[in-house]
């Protein structure tokens, strides 16, 4: 029996094992302003190509979700994402827990558009009762989205645009991020991202760490008294230096890239193998996710074969299941699954 | 120069490491649920002397803090908590930002006693506006406190039982339980805590593990969905086993009290030598930590050996200094610091 | 010129201002504790069938759905609620404030259906990631709903045997109840609101008040600490005898029915000339609202009329407007617009 | 008996209500912008002395402290207050609900000094932890006082001076601001206010009015979207202009300062009848308030005299109580009440 059911089933990248264990009984102080979390700052702006800036490690996605939206947002104010948005639906309200609405729109594949987002706050301006309403303050995207789909750098460029039409920030969730910047589809760069988001994260927990997520303000002072924000969300890890050593590794000799390449490289086969055997494949997602929608037969079948994620029904009612690779997938298990389809 | 900081400086312990690099490759689902977490859960349930209850395993100390205080409150109740107390100070207002106001009561040597919170209680309840203001709903103390003093069985006695009386639960931050269980001076065990509080933390973090709190529920159900809870404040760990496997190590062959007591000697030597070359001690503290409240010329001195955290201020203007040490403190810095007292 | 923007464009019914002119220089308690108030509950509990129960008075719509909403959710749940539904989309976010996300259902006229809200429930319970999610706590429902439409008694018993069936409180928002009950299309009385909800209000501000909303909770202490969580929201009046007063005079000699039915009559009236002349109505509304889907002549005819709210576009683009009778609507102005239209 | 229990225990002075009479079936959109607002909010503006700023009519005491407060603080923030104030004790945790701590300091006789709040920032910078606790974010007041007490010019100009130098905004509560400035105690215009804070309300509830609070904001924009905040906040009413016509006849013709000048002379009548008669006054409180310690034998007396508010208790147990004197008190029975003593 196999195990697809998503890219956070092993431990950590074994080049991270061996650098805590290397580190393990140094002395650091606590909170992040260590040399282990130094470096890592260093290595990750000049990976974004930025001179200046900041970067917070935080633990999880959801958490730093929560931990940004509020940094950003006033009272009055909520955050426009996809129906289909990460903070919309699995993050069991935590969005909402710290005051704010998920102001949704419907997506395309977990994509929103910039138009869609242009209308959006067109008619919101338009309407007689705006005062009474929530103020969209910030937008909300994942790369790649929740259907492990992609913005093309020219949809970016154009979502970033009608953002600063309008005077709202641009937050990228980018939890998969290094599976998007590795795809051979995307044209969209961590230099791009920080050129056209004004907040994003780098994952590690479904990256290669053990855990730990990495935010980037391209615009330093963004968010005033981010760190005590994120400590007043739970968010501050005290042994800060856990953070910023997985990190250093991960930014070091282009490993974030290089173990996210394996794991697409092995999606796309597997994919391809879905199609090629008759299965219906979901959603045009060039990452380390693949989605297939299947007959009763076919998920009697599959059901032999491995252990997958169960993610929605089809308006025909037939279930669309997800398999998820990482750095962590060996190129045999993906072998011994394909033959077997 | 040495580094008596804080009981957080270094990673894990080596057997916690061992464990993490030994099933680094292993395959499990996420957020707790595999087998690592559930032989976890077995072994703290019968460390406390439990058949049943509940479990759960979260990240650090002010996220513990907050998901259960906002757990186990409704919207018109406050948590009463002493006035240093960690939730009413040093968590950056985690308490508030969910909505719930900390009651603070005075303390001695950051300890409650069971004669304030029943004289707290009755005068609020004698009060002719009660109902304008804010409930007390649950009682919050620490073992050991932020001061390192424990609370003794019979003091936790007549604490549990007034909150009994009163239809408030009490919880136990345990952040650095370790210590207190295995001072010399106590006399308080697991299955004390687990018979006299409703909810309490065994905390990982400060006390062996990388990061890692055991939250312990003896009467399964009190809070509802805290699972959900849990998600919603972003203190669940996608990759759950992570702490599954640190506490079922910490929780074989005794190791958590082990380690605990080698630090609370290496602290109790430490504090001695302070005493007896004439510092002032400044709380009656049997666990890891050591306050020392400096003359001038001592603070002088003592900087040019260690490194040490900065307290608070004597009224008559001294600094005073906490140094800790932990399981990874080693004997011999410990000598060396003292010789050069 | 005319003016139908709204319910609440007139000060209170004259024998309310008459009865606070009388009673003005009185003297009483605050917050709700004197003999007006008390008389106020005791009329509207028999209105309601009610031997005991609960009724709280506040002062507006938003302040009472967000302090009910408060009041019966616990932190892992959020209100079911129609897409179109006021606390979904007019109180500028105060559900969320208060940390709790609105799940929208689609409705149709503003109308939820049973059955959509148990297909809501089932799909949520069946999904594999459902303590991931917001739990579905309560359900809340206007009648009549902000489009003016109403439930019928058998919708209203179908609705409450599914929240039963989940055990999720039915929470009726109530602000323009009075036109629900006398309208001649209803087959719903207070009795059966009283019987099938579990929280309801009796609108004040848009029925013959000066402001006011009377919260009817039939179960007592199905809110425990009610008054505090009131007084916390900031919805407690200081003079409570205010609402006391008004809620007295509303429920003395029907008074609250009988000029609820004037406002639906000349609405029906109005509604009907509409339809006659041509106009198209936008929504089968049998209560004191008129929804009217305008093409360009008839928009730009209609504003030399009157002034009007404008509700939304229809897909093609036209203007739908919204015109609204109240207890101080006179006949001969309905009359005029009539002629003019 | 008489009633001297506090100043709410009527309706509305007779010019307001005789204005509500005569308003009454005129017809105004909702929400405070009709024409009684636009004239309430230009004579209060031109009383402050304002030619620019913002004037917003909220309905209650508790209410507007919420509302102001969320409005003005970031998450990381707190409202520093007296240990006394009215939002750290009796608004039943309305400040903690929107996310946020209140930070006591303790006061004397309800009032800070501007030397207490310049210690408390500066101790609090000097923290070595400062960024894991609450952030200073405004510093709130009460003119006068919950104790009846009154800051001189001088005092208010030093509060004012240590807030602009920490950079926090100024937040004056004047829910009782009628007495304040009607004091022959006073040093202390409304235009000083205007000069000196940088938000404040006119207490309407407490000093004339049947309801209402007027908030005002010197340097506009300085709370964005304030409008929405207040109907997040559920403190937005239907019937705006309500507030407005009691509001322009309260600043007409000085209204407001000569009907509290009768209240704060019959309290100063009462108060020194209490002192000769050989009671102990509680507080030197210059306005409308009496605050008398008793004795058993005194208390036994009073009760049979006249109703009041139970205070607190002195250190030796005896119940201080407040008499309350408003616009509405008749001379006859404050001499009826004095004579019987």
């Amino acid at each position: 029996m196999q195990h697809f059911d998503c890219d956070y089933m092993e431990g950590a990248h074994p080049l991270i094992l061996e650098a805590l264990v290397r580190t393990n009984m140094e002395k650091s102080v606590g909170y992040g302003v260590d040399e282990y979390c130094a470096s890592a700052r260093r290595k990750i702006l000049a990976a974004c190509g930025l001179e200046d800036g900041e970067v917070h490690l935080l633990v999880g996605g959801t958490q730093t979700n929560a931990t940004v939206i509020k940094g950003l947002l006033r009272p009055y104010e909520g955050v426009i994402a996809a129906t289909t948005g990460h903070v919309a639906l699995h993050e069991a309200g935590a969005i909402e827990a710290s005051g704010h609405k998920v102001l949704t729109i419907p997506g395309c594949d977990g994509k929103l558009t910039a138009e869609a987002i242009d209308n959006y706050i067109t008619a919101f301006r338009a309407d007689e009762a705006w005062d009474h309403m929530v103020w969209p303050g910030m937008v909300y995207i994942s790369q790649p989205t929740e259907y492990g789909t992609l913005y093309s750098l020219a949809e970016l460029e154009a979502i970033s645009a009608v953002c600063r039409k309008w005077e709202m920030p641009l937050f990228v969730d980018g939890a998969r991020l290094g599976y998007a910047l590795a795809s051979p589809a995307t044209d969209v760069t961590l230099k791009d991202l920080a050129r056209l988001a004004d907040v994003f994260y780098i994952g590690g927990t479904k990256c290669g760490a053990m855990f730990g997520e990495a935010v980037v303000i391209p615009r330093k002072g963004l968010i005033p008294h981010f760190f005590t924000t994120i400590k007043q969300q739970g968010a501050l890890l005290a042994k800060g230096r856990m953070l910023g050593i997985q990190f250093d590794v991960l930014f070091t000799d282009n490993l974030y890239i290089d173990i996210a390449r394996h794991a697409v490289e092995l999606a796309t086969r597997l994919r391809e193998a879905f199609r090629d055997k008759g299965y219906e494949i979901f959603a045009e997602a060039p990452t380390n996710q693949v989605f297939v929608a299947l007959s009763a037969e076919q998920e009697a079948h599959l059901r032999t074969l491995t252990t997958f994620s169960e993610w929605e029904r089809t308006a025909d009612g037939r279930l669309v299941v997800r398999l998820a690779t990482s750095w962590a997938t060996r190129t045999e298990d993906v072998e011994e699954l394909i033959n077997a389809l």
